[in-house]
Parts: C-alpha cells; sequence; structure tokens
C-alpha cells in the first residue's frame, strides 16, 4: 500500500501499482472522464502511469495549463501519424506542444508538404482519434532506441538519442505508430475531438540557421467540436483586432522605415490618447503622493557600471554612444532606476523625508532583433509609466498596498476586470543566490504576501521565481477574447540601493539603507495601447477615446447650428468635431461607425429649429432628441461610471 | 567738396578731408560731445580721420554696440599703457573690445599681475584718460613695423604683423604709447570717466594649448562714474540671480557626474515647473490648431542621410549608435524635424489637409564640449518646445501671423514685456547661396515682414542674414536685469519639403511642395526655465509657481484647522503646504520668504476661532485676515490678471 496525498490535502491508501486515472476513477466517474495527464511528486506522469511510492498527487484536466500541454502533445503524435501515412519515407524530428496547439518538424524528403493536404490530415487524425488508441510509455535502451531509428534512416533522431543518457529513454507507442519521447500524454487518442491544422513554416533543424531547412506543420486540437469552433473565431476576431491593423485605420501609430524598426511614431490622435492615459495615471500619482521627475535618455557610462548594467551589455546591444573625449562614452538609458537613484543621491535623506516616490514616463531603448519585433507589443524604443520608491523596511508593506490600489484602479478604469497576481519568492534553500539580508528578504516576502491577501487578490505563488535583487508581484489581465497579458508588475529591489550606496538618516541618527520599489501599472504606453486596442477593438471607454462625438450635418445649411452645438460641447470639455462635408447622411453615419466614435449628433433643419440634437450610439443604439444640456449629462453620466476618481 | 549722407537720408556737402566729428559738430554740439566713433561707407572709422570721398557716414554713440566697442577697444589701449608702467619689460599682445568691457593679454615676463594691483592700475588709467590725450591712428611701412617690434623683443607683435599685408598696418599712438592697431578708437582718452578691472585668468597664445600662457586682465569703463556703479549693482544682482545657484536653492533640478555633464535631472519641484509650463503651451497650441505628435529620440542613419545631417555629423558630436546588424545604425536626434516630416510623409495628403501643425516637446541631444557647457543655458540634451507647420505659399502670410500671436502671447504670460524682434532675408545679389524658388522668397520674406509690421513688432531686418533654407525672425528679449536673451525663433524652410519629397495634392490635382515652417516660443525648456529663473529671481509668476502658498501653523494645535485650510484650497487648484514643525512662527516666516513662495497664511487660536486666514505676501506685505473665500479669489484675480486666455 502507499499513501497518495492530493491537492486538497487529503490522503488516499491505495495498493502500488494503481494509476493517477484510476484514483481519479475512485474519486467521480465525472473527474475520470476529464483527467488528461498527471503530476506526481511535481513530476509529469502519464494519466495511466503506475504510481509505487508515498507521493503528491495532482490532478490535471483541459482547464489547467498541464492538462492542455498533454492534450496537444498526444495530438501532436497523432499528427505525425497521419504524416508518415500520407508522405512515406518522411523523417520525423520533434514535436512539441506549444501555448496554442502544438507543431511536428519533419523533413520531407521528396515530399512537398501543403496547405492543400491539412483537409486529409484532419481527416486522417480524427479517424486514428476515434480508434481510441491508448497511448503506451516504454522504457528502451539507448542502444535498442539507436537501432530502431538508424534502421529508419532518421538521423534526426539518432543525434536526439546520443544525446540522451541510457536508462532515461521512453518511446511512445499508439496504434502502430512509435516515436521517441518523454511523455506526459492523454490516457488515449479518443479524447481529441477536433482537430484544424493551421500553418506550414519552414524551420532549421534545432534553430540553427546552417542546419537542414525541416518543414514545420501547425496545428490546434480540443476535446470538443464547440471549443474549436470557438477558438477559429477568437482567432477570426483577432485579425480584426490586430492592433497593428486598429491602430493604421484609426490613425494612432505608424512606422517609418527611415526613421528605425520598432520605432513607433505617434500620429495625432494616437499622441492625445497617449497623453490622456498619462494625465490619467499622473493624477492618480499626484493623490497616492508620487512626485514626478525629468532625466535624460542617455547616462554616462559610469552610471551603468555603478548599476551593474554595463558587464551584461553585451554585442546585441544598441551599442554605447562614444564622444570626441576618449574617457566619455554614453548609453542609451535601457530603464530609468539608474537615474532615480541619482536624484536620490542628489540630497541628504532623513527617516522623515521617506516615504520618497520618484514617477517618471520615461522613454527607454533596448535592442530587439528585427525579427522579433511586432507592432507596439515588442519595439526598441518605449515610455514606461515608471515610479521607485525609496522607503524604510517599515513602510515596505503599506506602500506594497498602495501600489496595488494604484493599480487595481488603473485596470478598473480600462476595463480590464480578469485578472490573476503572481507572487515570486526567493528559493529558501538557495540563499547564495540573492543579495539583501535574509531578515528583510522575510519582512519584503511577508510584505508582499500580506498585500496581495488583504487586498484580496486571486494569486499564486511561485517558489524560487524572484529577481535576484528581490520579490515581486505580476498582474496577469485577460482581454475581452480571453487572452493573457502581463501587465503591471511590482518589484522590491536591495540591489541598487546597495550598489548606488543610497541612505537616509534614520531617528537614531544612523545612516540606513532605503529600500526600493520599481512599478508600473501600464508596464509601457507603447505595449499598454496595443494591448487596449486589441480588449476593446478600439472601441475605447468615452473618457479616453481620441474623439467623442461625431457632429454630423444634414446638409451645408446646417452648419451654423453645428458649429454653436459644437461650442457648447467643447465648453463642457467634450471632444467633438463637426462634419459638414458635402456627403449623405447615410454616408457620414457609416463613415461614423467605421471610425469608431461613440456618439454621433446629428443637426438638421428640425434640430435646429428646436434646438435640439440627435443622438446615436455607435454600434446602432438611437437615444432620440434631446436638448445639448441632456447630451452633455447623458456623457458626463457614462464618463462618471467608468472612471472613479482615485481616493488613496 | 565731397557728398556725406547721413542715415536719416540727409547729403551735406562738406570739404574733402572733414572729419565725422567735425560734421557732428556741424549738426550740433550736444551731438558732437557723445560721438564715439563712426562708420563710413560701411567701414568702421575714427571720428578723426577725414573723409575724402563721396560716401554714408553713421555716428555712433554710447547707446550703439559700436559706440560701445570703440570705447572698449580704446580703453584696453589705456590699459595696456598702465600695464607697461607698471610692470617694465612686459610684452603686450592683443586687446580687444568684448561684449562687456575689454581685456589684454600680455606675457608678463618676471612678473607677477595680481588682483591686488588693480587698484594702482585703475588709478594710472583714470589719470591717462583725464588727461585727453587723442587717438591717433598712422600708417606704418611693415618693414618698420616689424623693427618697431623686433626692437622691443615682442616676438607676439612681430608673428600678427608677419601675417598682416604691407600697406595695411596701422599703429596708434596717445600720449607717449604706441600700439599695433587697426583702428576704431574714441577721439580721445578724456571720453572714459570710470574704469573697473574685473578679473585676471590664464589665456594661451592664440587659443592654442600648445603655445605659451599668457596673462589676461579683464576691464570694463564707462562714460560716467553712474553707469559701473549701476553695471557693478546689476553683476551683483546676476550672481544672486544665477539660475544656478536658484535652481540648487529651489531644488529644481541637479546634475550628477554619473549621470554626465550637461544632462539636467529635473527634481520633483523643476519638474512640476516643467509640466506647468508645457501643460500651458499645449493648451495655447491646442487652441491655435496644433497636434502633439510624439517620436522617439534616435533615428536611423538614413533618416539623416535624407535630411542631409549625417555629412555634417563630424567628430565632435555624440558618435553613432552601432548595433548588431552591419547596416544599421543609428544617431541622437539632433532635431526633431526630420521625424516630423516623416509623420507628414506617412498620410497621403491634400490642400483641404492643409496647414498641418505638429507640435512636440522633443528631447534632442548635442554634444557640446564640457568647457562650454553652463547651467541649464548650455546643455548637452534638451527639450525643445518644437513645432512644425506645413503649408501652402498662400497659407504661409496667416500662419506666420499666428505664430507671432502665440510668441507674444507666451512672453506676455510670462512677464517678458521688453522684447524686439529681426527679421532675417537672403542677400538678393547671391541666389545660389539659397534654396527655393524666387517667387516662394520673395512670398516668404514678404509674409514674414508684413507679419512683424501687422503685429507692431519692434523690429531690424539684416539682409543676408536668412538660413540657406529660408528667411527667419527672433525675438530677443530683455530680462530684468538689461540683459538681452534670444528667445523665440521662427524660420521658413523650402529645404526638408524637398529632401523628403513631402507634397500634397493641390485643387489642381497635381502634387506641390508644402512649406515648412520651424518655430519654438521657449526655445528649450532648459534654457528658458534658467532665463525666467534669472529674470524673476525665482519669484515665479504665481500661476507658474511650484508652491503657491505656505500655510503656517502658529503652534501645533493649529494643524486640524490648517489641513482644512489646505483642503480648500486644494479644492480651488491652489497648490498649498502646510508647516506644522515645531519652530517658531518667526523662523516660518523668514523660511518661507526666503523659499519664495509667494503668499503665507499664518493660522494660530484667533484665526481657527474666526474661520479666517491671516495672509502675507512675499517680500512683507500684510493683507490682514479674511475668509478663505476671499484668499481663493485673491489669488485667483492675481493668477487672471498674470494668465490672459489665449484667443488666436
Amino acid at each position: 500500500m502507499i499513501e497518495v496525498k492530493l491537492p486538497d490535502g487529503a490522503v488516499m491508501k491505495v495498493s502500488s501499482g494503481t494509476t493517477p486515472m484510476e484514483i481519479a476513477e475512485s474519486i467521480s466517474s465525472g473527474l475520470a472522464r476529464n483527467v488528461l495527464s498527471a503530476a506526481y511528486n511535481d513530476k509529469t506522469v502519464e494519466a495511466n502511469t503506475p504510481l509505487v511510492e508515498n507521493g503528491d498527487l495532482v490532478l490535471y484536466t483541459w482547464d489547467q495549463k498541464e492538462g492542455k500541454q498533454a492534450f496537444w502533445h498526444s495530438s501532436a503524435h497523432i499528427l505525425a501519424q497521419a504524416l508518415e501515412e500520407q508522405y512515406p519515407g518522411i523523417q520525423l524530428t520533434i514535436g512539441p506542444a506549444i501555448e496554442n496547439g502544438f507543431y511536428y518538424d519533419i523533413d520531407p524528403g521528396d515530399h512537398t508538404v501543403t496547405e492543400k493536404d491539412f483537409g486529409l490530415l484532419e481527416k486522417r487524425m480524427l479517424e486514428i482519434a476515434r480508434e481510441k488508441h491508448p497511448f503506451v510509455l516504454r522504457s528502451i535502451s539507448k542502444s535498442d532506441a539507436l537501432a530502431h531509428y538508424t534502421d529508419q534512416k532518421n538521423s534526426y533522431k539518432v543525434e536526439l538519442i546520443e544525446n540522451l543518457e541510457d536508462g532515461s529513454i521512453t518511446f511512445c507507442d499508439h496504434s502502430d505508430f512509435t516515436d521517441l519521447c518523454r511523455g506526459g500524454h492523454l490516457p488515449h487518442t479518443g479524447f481529441v475531438k477536433a482537430v484544424k491544422l493551421t500553418n506550414i513554416a519552414g524551420a532549421y533543424w534545432r534553430g540553427d540557421e546552417s542546419n537542414t531547412q525541416l518543414t514545420r506543420i501547425y496545428g490546434i486540437s480540443f476535446p470538443k467540436q464547440k471549443l474549436l469552433t470557438e477558438y477559429l473565431n477568437m482567432l477570426e476576431e483577432a485579425k480584426k483586432r490586430d492592433h497593428r491593423k486598429l491602430g493604421a485605420e484609426l490613425g494612432l501609430f505608424t512606422f517609418s522605415k527611415k526613421v528605425g524598426q520598432g520605432l513607433p511614431l505617434w500620429l495625432p490622435k494616437g499622441a492625445a490618447l497617449r497623453e490622456r492615459l498619462e494625465q490619467f495615471l499622473k493624477e492618480a500619482q499626484r493623490k497616492a503622493g508620487y512626485e514626478q521627475v525629468v532625466s535624460p535618455h542617455i547616462g554616462h557610462k559610469d552610471l551603468y557600471v555603478t548599476s551593474g548594467h554595463y558587464e551584461k551589455y553585451g554585442a546585441d546591444s544598441f551599442q554605447p554612444i562614444k564622444t570626441p573625449a576618449d574617457d566619455e562614452e554614453f548609453l542609451l538609458k535601457p530603464m530609468n532606476c539608474p537615474h532615480h537613484c541619482e536624484i536620490y543621491a542628489s540630497s541628504n535623506m532623513s527617516y522623515r523625508d521617506l516615504p520618497i516616490r520618484y514617477a517618471e514616463f520615461g522613454t527607454v531603448y533596448r535592442y530587439e532583433q528585427s525579427g522579433e519585433l511586432h507592432g507596439l507589443t515588442r519595439v526598441r524604443g518605449f515610455t514606461q509609466d515608471d515610479a521607485h520608491i525609496f522607503c524604510t523596511p517599515e513602510q515596505l508593506n503599506e506602500e506594497f498596498k498602495a501600489v496595488i490600489d494604484l493599480v487595481l484602479y488603473v485596470f478598473g478604469s480600462l476595463g480590464f476586470e480578469d485578472f490573476t497576481a503572481q507572487v515570486s519568492l526567493r528559493d529558501p534553500e538557495k540563499p547564495e543566490k540573492y543579495i539583501g539580508n535574509t531578515e528583510n528578504w522575510d519582512k519584503a516576502e511577508k510584505a508582499i504576501i500580506n498585500a496581495a491577501q488583504e487586498k484580496g487578490l486571486n494569486y499564486v505563488i511561485e517558489t524560487g521565481e524572484a529577481a535576484f535583487y528581490g520579490p515581486k508581484l505580476d498582474f496577469m489581465v485577460k482581454d475581452a477574447l480571453g487572452r493573457s497579458w502581463q501587465l503591471g508588475t511590482i518589484q522590491v529591489d536591495y540591489n541598487l540601493p546597495e550598489r548606488f550606496d543610497l541612505s537616509y538618516k534614520g531617528s537614531d541618527n544612523e545612516f540606513h539603507r532605503p529600500i526600493m520599489i520599481h512599478r508600473a501599472p501600464f508596464g509601457s504606453m507603447e505595449r499598454f495601447v496595443a494591448i487596449l486596442l486589441e480588449h476593446t477593438g478600439g472601441n475605447f471607454p468615452l473618457w479616453l477615446t481620441p474623439k467623442q462625438v461625431n457632429i454630423l450635418c444634414v446638409s451645408e445649411k446646417h452648419e451654423k447650428y453645428a458649429k454653436k452645438v459644437s461650442e457648447l460641447l467643447e465648453n463642457a470639455e467634450i471632444r467633438a468635431l463637426v462634419d459638414n462635408r458635402n456627403e449623405t447622411i447615410g454616408k457620414k453615419i457609416r463613415e461614423s461607425e467605421v471610425s469608431k466614435v461613440p456618439y454621433m449628433i446629428v443637426v438638421g433643419e428640425q434640430e435646429a429649429h428646436q434646438n435640439m440634437v440627435s443622438v446615436r450610439e455607435h454600434g446602432g443604439k438611437d437615444h432620440g432628441s434631446m436638448p445639448v444640456s441632456e447630451f452633455v449629462s447623458l456623457l458626463q453620466g457614462v464618463v462618471d461610471q467608468e472612471l472613479k476618481t482615485f481616493e488613496p
């Protein structure tokens, strides 16, 4: 008999050799139907792996990323089988699960794999699935494994096996198909109910350009047809919401080859949106006791030698900026913290001055390979909504909670309702990996966890995931399409105060080292605007949107009245523009819809005569006609609903 | 007889050989008393140079910079005479007039010149002055001139003479002193009524470090004792108002060696001040139809090859930023215009879209020698309040006037009442020096002059001073100490639209080249804040000042009432801070005075009881006690007075 402990703390006594699936069945048949894979004592196992020692068991379903991983990894095996049947003589290489789906890289030999074959391949995969072949993992000796693939003339697998240790090698069989594999599969192929092959691409063997180019086939699979349909709809919608597409359509930003890849140019509407976001956060930060500072975009080499960044400045970075003076070189700043440390260091600080909170919308530059660049989410220059809090160890708790309040206020004001948090702590068994004394780390980690609890965050703790300089809290938000984005980070730092020899005079008249908190609720203006675009599909919250109202003249005769309405709106700080072009009102309404302006008001003979406006909302809702003052109240009501005042 | 034409157009017929002084005397004895020097046919002459041909005569008095120059140049001769007498055997080198005063560089030989001797030297100079020795310029052959200084063993003068052309060499005699000199003197030494030697410094012969180090003696002189007194007071006041000193005292900005020389760090109070200035200008620009854009601080080499700046990027600049990609290098942006051209070029423009006005508070970087750096006025990184207007030739007139309106609004709101303008036009005789066709230049120059006239500017026209790419208008403001600063520039540019191949579709359906206007009312945030600090001595306009009100508690008991008052003020958007330290009210008032906070309100027993505040203005004025609402009105009245709404 062995003891198996479940995540809820329950301990089951079962005979040695019992499988996770059998345990699931003993709990409930509903659970058993959904179990895809498992972990035992923190190691991935199959649902049908016999358990032979005491341990902790976690059962994974589709709802966990580990469950999806087993699902997609198994689907890659099915794909490989279908490919071998379809294209005899191809050589299989590797086929992992990825974030969304899976792929298999093959050396097609004389075959040419094209998307035209996807239908056939998908059909065959579903046949294999319906046959409910169990996945069976078996150990094999290195010599037998080598013999197997030498036989098949598969030099790729041979190369892989040569790098493995004898005794640790396993093959996985299903149906009449066998693959070299470490494990982590579904119980059988029958779980796969829907399959979609999505793409073909070239890929170098082991990612090295000097190796053979292979063919990579991407796919995704699901336990229900409905989930595939939803996924495809989501992809379709994501394409429509691609921030690069929307950014161009809405005239928010552009790129220029001459200015350089990855260096966004913010067009007037985008710059206005960004300014509004900045002012919104500045105002909240002012209330929370932050002070703005301004620092240059370059720093002397000495600054980065002190901060420790200079050492890490490799050949893959923007190179140093030389000057006529031999001993003087500058770096484009990759972060704002060293500058803020120098601002702190410019005064003699006392405990009475702390906490000090320096905020800056600081533009930083980091070199990315051109292939990695992507719209506003992966750029070479971006503006962080950065701030650094310098405080005493005793203040850390309160400061951390205050930062969480601010981050939650930001998310709420921008319509991100669904988020989780991750607390990253040090590995207590490897103290040598971290800077700062144990007592302070204890304090800081407790401060973060307390703060997360008190603020009622939905959080997970990841031990060993802290940075060497301190623990941290990261927020993951889900967008309207269910995609997760990391947004908002709060990090404790013991390192920079040490390196910059920062101090404050305590009430004991001695000098002490302050603790530093780095935080950025948006992360960067570029990435945030990109995510907001994809989240809202360009239908920004009313308070934020560049143009709130289109005033559409029925004909040129009504321009004068339209101008009057426009002025009334401007006085109420509503952003409106008159469309007095010589076009039909129908066309004007359609164009206003496309440009996603939240409200249109139509002014014609009747409206001018009655001193009213006819109000239509983006998306078609008709509010009928009303006096301008009522329209102003309507809009102000919406804005008040969206944008609460921050009360720290 | 010759004909002499005066600046007012009057023509006098006088006999050949008449001197400018004689002509002055014939006009009025008052004028004659004030004439210091003259120009004949655009060449500097002495007041006693005989005129022997027809020509244009300008007489210079102390009020013209040419008059001061003759005055100070002549004073350098007097200094040289006094030096030779005081330190026999020294070698004279050069002694020019400078912007404020003059200097003489000497090789002191065995002597050591110290400031202790200044009294004796000044006394001797005034003696020489009182003796009214005429300055007499005489021609001398090169060989005689060389013989004279070889005799004196003065290798410096010998070197100077060797580089002169025989026939063009003159000596100037006064008293028993002779110097090599090109001319431009007072009639006689008696004009000098007050002298002050100000400084001693080292200076290399011909400014070259590899040459002998000479001793430079600086001085200044005046035609009236009173002017010297005023000057010394002004120097004293300027020292107090030095923006570097005030910037540190008021906690506005700092520098860090680690961050790098010439790269300001804006502290919280400075950053808030700067933000307020930016918002002020942004609001005015919004009303004037500008749109904000945001561009990166670096640009690909190609951008600057296109703009033409890359060629000019020499060894004395920040060097290019290399990257891992061989064909990719970036420059720190030295100006924003190329980026704005690319923003313009990103859309298809029609004449209906013009004028386009892109504004950006764009931070640019230009390398300056470390010896040239000076506080915020000479830095390596600065933020221009930049904007670029793209318009049709027909729109240039209106756009130019609108820019002048904006500049004047900025000056008025910041207390700069005294300014002049300079219109720089092309040299019509050298059309090859300029880009753009004559017709457009004519239009642009007319537009500028018309605009300057219509706006009633006090302006001068400088022909031949235009940039190669277009004519311009510069503003010079006088600060409270009478010093002139260049602030605000408006430039027409035909070059960049050409180089970036910018176009718009005209009403004729053809493509046309837009004209570009560069303009910056502040110039740069750094320089403007420096000038504003020196102009106001740190007593900023109330609307702008970081902290408007200090709330001084008589004792800790009154803190609660002070907080209440503080909240009332905050609700009225007045920036106030409570001083509840355990210090005497006298000390708090004194410290508030030093920190230049415009208003203090004292809250004690009586005020709390009566729900009033006692108001004192910076500088001592006592406003007595009043309800908070009345105090708010008082402040709002002052702000309304200072800061008019911009009505373009």
